[in-house]
């Protein structure tokens, strides 16, 4: 069993953590408002907004070292709804890493609207949760976890495919504003 | 009925061509050999490796004036498999559209391996063409050629979003050459 925590209690907080503890593991869930509460997962899960990503580094940077950390954010430029605000070439997961270089930090969750997560399903096809990361043993547990909450879960790679998994998730809530696909629908990976 | 041609003969030429056929429209099929016909199509879908576009330009960019373009390349470094060959904040069909200012040039057909066509399924779920450009009324066009073939195709956006279709792309063939999805599956999109 791991030990989890989500940082972030809005809709992805709450689906994230209902799957985690379906599959069994502990789940330590801390609001904006518990910056005094010391991070105890193993797996920390920050479901925040991309703008908030360098508020948790500058409060816990030290707390995150040595954990498992999974960036889910899509850096969306919601002024515009036109592009992304992170380098073209690079990815907020990259971003992330670097800032904090003692934590294993994985991209994941990013392609999936949260209804898609609670329901385990993307209309009649099973959801799966997109995992990229440069530290295997990493990604291993995090798609374990993920997996036995009932939610199918797939190694997308390195760090570097943060890029193409946020451009997937930006064209998703592109598709989802533009009425195009519903927010409990999306892209569906059919192995 | 439309009137369209394919340059290319390979898989997704071939799995092009019969979609539109099975519509109803007429089909110009061109190889590479037959670089002395000229192009006869209100549509004319470049199926042709990225490489090979600028081949194309060369000979054909005068016959291409006038004319709605299809973009299907994923401009993937096939040496390094990591990473596009295009710069990371543009896509392959800005170039074109760039190199081919009197045509109207469209993104599509890139997210859907060739035997998803061919089918017209992924998986259990209907094969999705996702069409991206500038060009509101050279979209609807090509959208309704695809439906008459059976297959499904949605307005994806501007011509901005090839990126993200490029990455799309681009991440589905790298879970397939990982063994993740099957060349026959891959991103279904749910509406």
């Amino acid at each position: 069993m791991a030990h989890v925590t989500i940082i972030g209690t809005g809709n992805m907080g709450q689906a994230i953590a209902g799957l985690v503890a379906k599959g069994g593991h502990s789940v330590q869930a801390l609001a904006h408002a518990d910056a005094d509460q010391a991070v105890t997962g193993d797996v920390v899960v920050l479901a925040v907004p991309y703008g908030a990503l360098a508020d948790v580094v500058a409060q816990r940077a030290e707390q995150l070292a040595g954990r498992i950390v999974v960036d889910i954010t899509n850096p969306v430029d919601f002024a515009t709804f036109d592009s992304l605000v992170v380098p073209a070439d690079g990815s907020a997961t990259a971003e992330l890493a670097a800032a904090l270089p003692q934590s294993r930090v994985l991209k994941a969750f990013n392609t999936n609207f949260a209804a898609t997560l609670a329901s385990g399903a993307v209309g009649d096809l099973p959801t799966t949760v997109l995992v990229a990361g440069d530290d295997a043993q990493a990604k291993e547990l995090l798609i374990d976890v993920v997996a036995s909450g009932g939610v199918r879960a797939v190694d997308a790679g390195s760090l570097k495919r943060a890029r193409e998994l946020e451009a997937v998730g930006f064209l998703q809530l592109t598709l989802a504003a533009g009425e195009k696909i519903a927010w409990t629908a999306g892209f569906a990976v059919v192995s």
